[in-house]
């Protein structure tokens, strides 16, 4: 019965109808995405997305919020993602509004978090004419999503109805497998662009996601095991995303091998427990310690410079869902696809000739306590207002806010790093993110507050130049009445910048016109702006202080840390790693 | 003496030196844009771009302007080359950094604004692995350039350095020819990234730009001018960008052949012409106007809804040196291409033949005093705080900002359509502008600070959300030190869909949660953020008086412009059409 249609929205079976095209077609996209778990929808005003965002508005299961400024929405959804480990769906208007999602989307496929952009298009008989707001939509992204579909138009046929579902099930599929990741569909829409639900026949039915698991042979976990075994005095190195619920796996895995982790904090695994290293990046920057001969690899790649440069050319195993190979240092690795966990058990016994040398793990404990020894002297012993400090004791400033998780997003660029540097222990409520995937420092706050939208609130650490970059993001704060607090670090500028060689070749003029780039915005007004509290400090005790009183307030609260100059901040690195280093 | 490379930087002659390769590479490139005119760059600090950056530091006839949000980067670069009609390179660092300019590459692609826009990449052996702000840099831009080339990492060879500067050679050549506009320059660098300047071997020379022009034969302006001679009654339509130095050939034309021409506000000819009109959106609207049966088009697409479907299928002749076909309305069309002033010049005798009808172009001149005339009455007996009158009053108002040219930008959505209703005439010092490629909201603010850093000063009119949306451009302004006055028409949220047909259908809660979207931001915050001037008025009288005062005012200066509310704004519309509306 291929053009038979009835009347009655979603399954009675009423007398024949003429079907309207528009709202066949959405009804049967906006189902198909309910079907398969779709929950959450962002979406950005414009006008030929309209019978799009009043599909999705009289889809009871997917709740939407409104955000204006695209690019902002983009990390706004890939936060939401990210918490909410489901795929978000992300609307905008014709046009160069789907341009402005492409930063979000570049992150969000390097960073695997799965979105699913449906951009609204002018019909074909627009497009490559000048018509307005009509851009080349096909492909926008390039090779930056999983999977791109340029749709029909509505047509009232069953052919093209059960096509447009079909495809919604298949991009919905690509952007959790086998890689997480964003899709787009371009949806091609002619006027009048308002659907009449009135004359929705019956079907076809949503059908439901069958995502298959990946299978790893006997065999190939026999391989790697054997790999590993020739290697005594191995490290594990857990990167980035390292799901938390393998770590008793992980724990179970190094104290059978007697190998050290060496965890970012982005692992989301520096919570004290013992065979779990943090205090890499200064170790491996003053302290003899052995070279490692091998690496266990889980997560992306690691935020330590020193740590990457340690394991250029090592060989190891890389346990990695995607099997997308991601490895900078261009090590000797073996890739073992499938369960993170699983492999992990699997793995956890070394061969019966394998011999534990207890001395090297050892050898990272000691390293770690001295290191930790003569960091805390250190921070205590530095004046105030350097940025070192504020991630020093971070996780216990932090500890009030549980306990259910608490999201803390820093930033790219220097926080990122001093995070890594010297946040070496906090509590398991504190839960750490990043952009990682493209490392940028575009999008960082409204990144924090999709991850807010999830969790109920969110603790977010940046930069002056990235806190600028995203400035619109803070819309959603107010718009969406969510929870925030901002530790803006304001050192003037980029003060990444100050540890690159380009500081010390350069004059200073050149110095700040083109890589020190002061603002001179005074954010006081930003807060005022979007009805924000606010506290400008300078001492770090002054900005603890502040942190507590924020901490459990309600709303945007932004604190302003006015730091010591970039110049000062560098030496006093460089002071700390000198006065650790062994002779 | 292939491999022979001499010391000495640019032209002298030393003993051979070991070459340094990344400074001989850079120095080709920005000698290679120096020679074909190259004069302005707009660069975003990064790390890996910053040996490009330091290349056009030490060209003197470059300048730079440091702007630290790349999408704001982007429009800004778009305004700047608009106004000087000239390429502007634009440089980001790798990454999502990149993408953030795609926005002002799309516009610039539609609009046809030369953008030689140079990312930095990471060299190819980084690729592909993870590596740290390392994207899919290539073709990024997809379709929106009308040239991409991924250029060899540095290498000391002359085959190498001689190919880099032909492809900077050709690559500044297509931003120009056949159709201005973006193109795109990947140069992957490795590290170390700091150039040494003394180890620049001589040459390769830099060679000159050459375009050559598209002369079209008689033949084709004889078949154009028979066509055109079938048409008694036809109409000119100047769309924008209709270039000024075609003003007197076009008049001149429209004599010849008693047409009316009819002219977008942003072909800047509405400057009171006899055979200009500029009342015809109001016109076509309200009056019994007999059709033409033809229509000579230069320009881009008329602003002009009622325009475009008074041209859907009809023949006649498209002045376009592109020859792109930009017809949405699926005209019967002969397109012309070659140089715009000298087809008018060709064309404008008509045949002997043809018979010029006196009354028809007396018959548009008396539709547009009748509604000239109603027009001024409606307006003043509006209550005060309407939209259309602030676009009635601008040419006025603006007077006294010449003698010499002054920009004035208009946001799209609601501005431009406004700007084109009801600004029938304006002085000649006053030249429009709009991102009419892709008619986004997006990055106006910048645009307009681009027109401005060549021009001196610039007025822009914008709605609250497109200004909301391009807040971060406001750096420019501080930064640079430029001179703008913002007229910010706050009618709280997106006027523009109170005129489409869901503000009808659908409940008042609905719609403005989804297209009214207010804000709710107090503008004077961002005044106060970026050290302007601002002023908030209510009445029309104070907004012309608030003008008149920060008109002539160095610096950055806000107006912002509470109108009455979007609905009451909508029926005031609508009762100004509906009086003139022909019984």
């Amino acid at each position: 019965m291929e053009n038979s249609v009835h009347a009655s929205g979603h399954g009675g079976r009423g007398p024949a109808i003429e079907p309207d095209a528009l709202a066949w077609y959405l009804d049967t996209i906006t189902r198909q995405l309910q079907r398969v778990g779709i929950t959450r929808a962002v979406v950005c005003p414009g006008s030929r997305s309209t019978p799009l965002v009043l599909a999705l508005d009289r889809t009871p299961a997917i709740h939407l919020d409104v955000l204006v400024d695209e690019r902002s929405a983009g990390f706004y959804a890939l936060g939401l993602a990210r918490a909410r480990r489901q795929p978000i769906v992300l609307v905008s208007t014709s046009g160069t509004a789907a341009a402005n999602f492409f930063p979000a989307v570049v992150e969000a496929s390097f960073d695997r978090v799965p979105l699913i952009v449906l951009t609204a298009d002018r019909p074909r008989e627009l497009r490559g004419v000048g018509a307005s707001q009509t851009i080349d939509q096909v492909k926008l992204y390039g090779t930056h999503v999983r999977y791109f579909i340029d749709l029909p138009s509505p047509e009232p046929l069953p052919a093209v109805i059960r096509y447009v579902r079909n495809q919604v099930l298949h991009a919905v599929r690509l952007a959790q497998s086998p890689v997480t990741g964003p899709v787009h569909l371009n949806l091609p829409l002619r006027e009048p662009l308002l659907p009449d639900w009135e004359r929705v026949p019956d079907g076809p039915p949503a059908l439901p996601l069958i995502i298959p698991e990946t299978q790893i042979s006997n065999q190939c976990f026999r391989q790697a095991k054997t790999y590993l075994g020739q290697f005594p005095r191995g490290i594990v190195v857990a990167g980035p995303g390292s799901s938390d619920s393998i770590e008793s796996r992980l724990v179970h895995w190094a104290h059978s091998w007697g190998w050290p982790i060496l965890a970012d904090p982005l692992s989301n695994l520096r919570h004290g427990n013992s065979p779990i290293i943090t205090a890499y990046d200064l170790i491996l920057r003053t302290q003899k310690t052995p070279t490692p001969d091998a690496v266990l690899r889980i997560g992306a790649i690691p935020t330590s410079k020193a740590l990457n440069q340690l394991m250029v050319g090592l060989p190891g195993v890389y346990l990695d869902p995607s099997e997308e190979g991601r490895d900078p240092n261009a090590q000797d690795l073996l890739v073992v696809g499938g369960d993170v966990g699983t492999a992990l058990a699997t793995l956890a016994n070394p061969p019966d000739t394998y011999h534990v040398d207890t001395s090297w793990i050892s050898s990272w404990q000691h390293a770690e306590q001295a290191v930790r020894g003569h960091l805390e002297g250190t921070i205590e012993a530095l004046g105030t207002g350097y940025e070192p400090q504020l991630f020093f004791h971070l996780g216990h400033w932090l500890t009030p806010l549980g306990p259910s998780i608490h999201p803390v997003m820093v930033s790219n660029s220097m926080p990122i790093r001093d995070l890594d540097t010297f946040s070496l222990e906090s509590p398991s409520h504190l839960r750490f993110f990043a952009n990682r995937g493209a490392n940028g420092i575009d999008g960082v706050t409204s990144t924090a507050l999709g991850l807010a939208a999830h969790y109920g609130d969110v603790t977010l650490i940046i930069g002056d130049l990235a806190f600028y970059h995203d400035m619109n993001g803070l819309l959603a704060a107010s718009r969406l009445h969510l929870n925030a607090l901002i530790i803006v670090i304001n050192n003037q500028g980029g003060g990444i910048f100050s540890f690159l060689p380009q500081h010390e070749a350069l004059s200073e003029e050149t110095f700040e016109s083109y890589f020190g780039t002061p603002i001179s915005l005074d954010f006081r007004h930003v807060a005022s702006l979007y009805q924000g509290a606010y506290e400008r400090v300078t001492s770090v005790g002054e900005l603890g202080h502040a942190m507590r009183r924020f901490g459990p307030l309600p709303g945007l609260r932004i604190i302003e840390w006015q730091t010591v100059s970039r110049d000062a901040n560098r030496e006093a690195h460089q002071a700390i790693v000198h006065g650790m280093r062994l002779p």
